[in-house]
């Protein structure tokens, strides 16, 4: 899993525990990802277990124990290696367009409730991760940690526009599914809905 | 998992066996998705063993047995249910992030290369999928089945268009990044490569 060489990346930075760890990796993601904080420390368990990283220290906070870790030597050859492996582009297999291949004419009701919480949820989402966007100050140089973290934005708005785009021309095509019994293709097409070819 | 739903839902229509069902499940989907065939095998075990489809026939050609399955009632009911089920919105987690957040500066070199792999690929993708999609002629009225497949190339010619801008920024900031070892935020935002806000 990919999440643990991202750990990894984050150790060879500089030490670091549990906590810490995931609050690094959200920040540097931003708000379009949700770093699973359980996955981190599930991360660290396998990283310590193949002795790419190593404990370093533990210190005592009340009656808490934080473990810091550190990246081994054979962690930075590890991390090497993962950066230098392919990586596949991600199929799209949603369920949503399972449901509109198989759906009957009594689905298409649902389908119509269920991409209009989509298209809110869609247009929230891109809100929250805009305003992230557009925080930004003109003319700013920016260090690759902060490139990285903005191109992380700028794919996720990137993708969630794409998204919206998608579910109005699904919604329109259900309406008329719902009412005529037909999609007119052409007329859709020409909508201005879709990204210009 | 939700393939198993829609070769339910391919059952419903009518009954069928394996290679067919895979296969209608291929070209309901189009070119932009992978039908695991494999996957179609589980779906339908497992289907059988909750009871939702079951064996209407066997017929022997040459050496094979063709196994026919047809949803029963149970089914039609589990199928209903599984339409008014909410779909989750695909978080985006990209192995390709993660590997950005974390890069040293003696990653950027391989990072570029492997950005510039996926932009081949991608413009390969968006050719094969794009090719469905203007095969269409113009003034038709689809039937839902053939809108749903015409939805589907296009929410992966959308995804694919996204992932081709992104990609192009990314590897702009990496010149950048490689070259100077700052990233200019602002140029890149007035460069037209991204999508309009």
């Amino acid at each position: 899993m990919s999440m643990k060489y991202a750990v990894l990346g984050l150790l060879i930075e500089r030490r670091g525990y549990g906590y810490d760890l995931a609050n690094r990796l959200q920040e540097r993601l931003g708000p379009g990802f949700r770093a699973a904080f359980g996955a981190v420390y599930v991360s660290l368990d396998q990283l310590a277990k193949e002795q790419l990283v190593a404990e370093s220290r533990r210190v005592q906070v009340g009656r808490q124990v934080k473990v810091y870790y550190e990246a081994t030597e054979a962690g930075v050859q590890r991390f090497g290696r993962w950066m230098r492996e392919s990586v596949g582009r991600e199929p799209v297999r949603g369920e949503l367009y399972l449901k509109l291949a198989v759906a009957r004419d009594e689905d298409l009701g649902t389908l119509r409730d269920e991409l209009q919480r989509l298209e809110h949820e869609t247009l929230a989402e891109l809100e929250r991760c805009g305003r992230a966007l557009g925080a930004e100050e003109e003319g700013e140089e920016l260090r690759w940690e902060d490139a990285a973290r903005w191109l992380a934005d700028v794919a996720v708005v990137e993708r969630l526009q794409a998204d919206l785009r998608w579910l109005r021309i699904a919604l329109r095509a259900l309406e008329w599914a719902a009412s005529t019994g037909a999609v007119p293709r052409a007329e859709l097409r020409r909508s201005g809905l879709l990204s210009p070819a």
